[in-house]
């Protein structure tokens, strides 16, 4: 039977979702955990995607395969005991022999929290990037409607990234001011290495006039990551929001 | 020239406020800072009064002498710069000679954080306590008035609190039910070791029909630690909140 669930974590105490040679990491923290579960025979979870250090999840989705016959809240119940208290199993349901965590993504959704206050604040300091500057709401909105779409992000991508295509399609960029500071929201089909965090670099960029959004266009069109003057965004503010999945028949 | 500062400090990172022989705490780290800032003279500062490990402090205040002259902006900003981020030098005034963090202390509030989702929460497993049960407000209201007042807390310190007078006055708790869960307020002129989280575990054990206030009452009275049946709260939902001082003319 194959086994899906949603997960939460913090990020921060962890070197990433996938497995290293060392270190701590989701993967290696929920394997071992599912692994206790079966007596130990090993039990290897394949996840919608990775995360890097730092960054968080709200919704990451894995799934497995296993001949266990236990009640799914028991599944629950013995992944939350046997991990750390940084993660969290939200649900876990019965799919399809044929459902794949990664190869069905539909689409995804991260999110970037921003803090504006001056002064610093000890307990946000792994869950948003702070940015004691003004932002301009509407340049940044402009450049997000250049952004929206299909385009080839090669500009937008690690200098790492081993993808052959580097085109994907942002259904939409929402970014919203909060009492804090503010919140970004990238939905789309997939993303590439560091693509969002470059995103948010950039939007914060033109926020703060450095970059013009035509600029940002020419950079884009460029397909090529130093044709972009802008920061990388730090990973403590990002979150994999949601994943969503093709409806099968 | 005498300095006051008002601190935040997220503690679940520090072995507590007070210096130790080893292991990282607040003071250290303050004083390490200062002494950087006075080329390697030694600086002491005091604070309001302890904090465990793992507590925070939005509130924490603490003094210094000085013959540094330099603005409190200064001061403020390189204090942040030397210490770490889980740290925050909210604000730097000088006052009179004999101002003293500890001993001018006219009243200190602490605060403590209940979150009751039944699903536990990786962002905020340092910031609060996760306790899953419904609790009877009207019941800890109840408790909550035969607490506060003048009275002996021996029944509601740790056994190893050295202090000889265990008289205190709570001027005011307050129990907020929010979104998330419970928000309880301590209000006293001063606090014993392990006072508040004693309080706390005292009113959850009362909020969830594990104690009557009538239990409550007879434990303050008969001033023995071991008379109260109820645990001690854990420290990471709890906050210094607010030092205020008496005014000197």
């Amino acid at each position: 039977m194959r086994y899906k669930a949603i997960i939460q974590y913090d990020g921060s105490q962890f070197l990433g979702y996938q497995i290293q040679a060392t270190g701590r990491t989701v993967q290696d923290e929920l394997q071992k955990a599912l692994t206790k579960m079966h007596k130990g025979t090993p039990v290897k979870i394949h996840a919608s995607g990775r995360t890097d250090t730092g960054v968080h999840a709200k919704g990451q989705v894995v799934h497995w395969d296993s001949e266990l016959t236990i009640p799914l809240e028991g599944y629950q119940r013995g992944l939350e005991t046997l991990t750390a208290d940084d993660i969290a199993i939200v649900a876990v349901e019965q799919v399809a022999d044929d459902f794949h965590a990664r190869y069905d993504v539909a689409a995804k959704e991260y999110r970037y929290f921003v803090k504006t206050a001056a002064q610093r604040d000890p307990f946000t300091r792994h869950y948003a990037l702070h940015y004691p500057f003004s932002l301009d709401e509407s340049r940044m909105n402009e450049a997000a409607r250049l952004l929206e779409g299909e385009h080839d992000f090669t500009s937008f991508c690690s200098a790492r990234t081993e993808r052959d295509s580097k085109v994907r399609t942002l259904y939409a960029i929402t970014i919203n001011r909060n009492v804090d500071g503010w919140e970004f929201s990238f939905k789309g089909s997939g993303f590439l290495y560091n693509m969002v965090r470059i995103l948010v670099g950039a939007l914060l960029s033109v926020g703060q006039q450095k970059l013009t959004p035509q600029e940002l266009q020419a950079a884009l069109e460029k397909k090529d990551r130093t044709a972009l003057n802008c920061r990388t965004a730090p990973p403590q503010g990002l979150y994999l929001w949601e994943v969503s999945y093709k409806e099968k028949n």
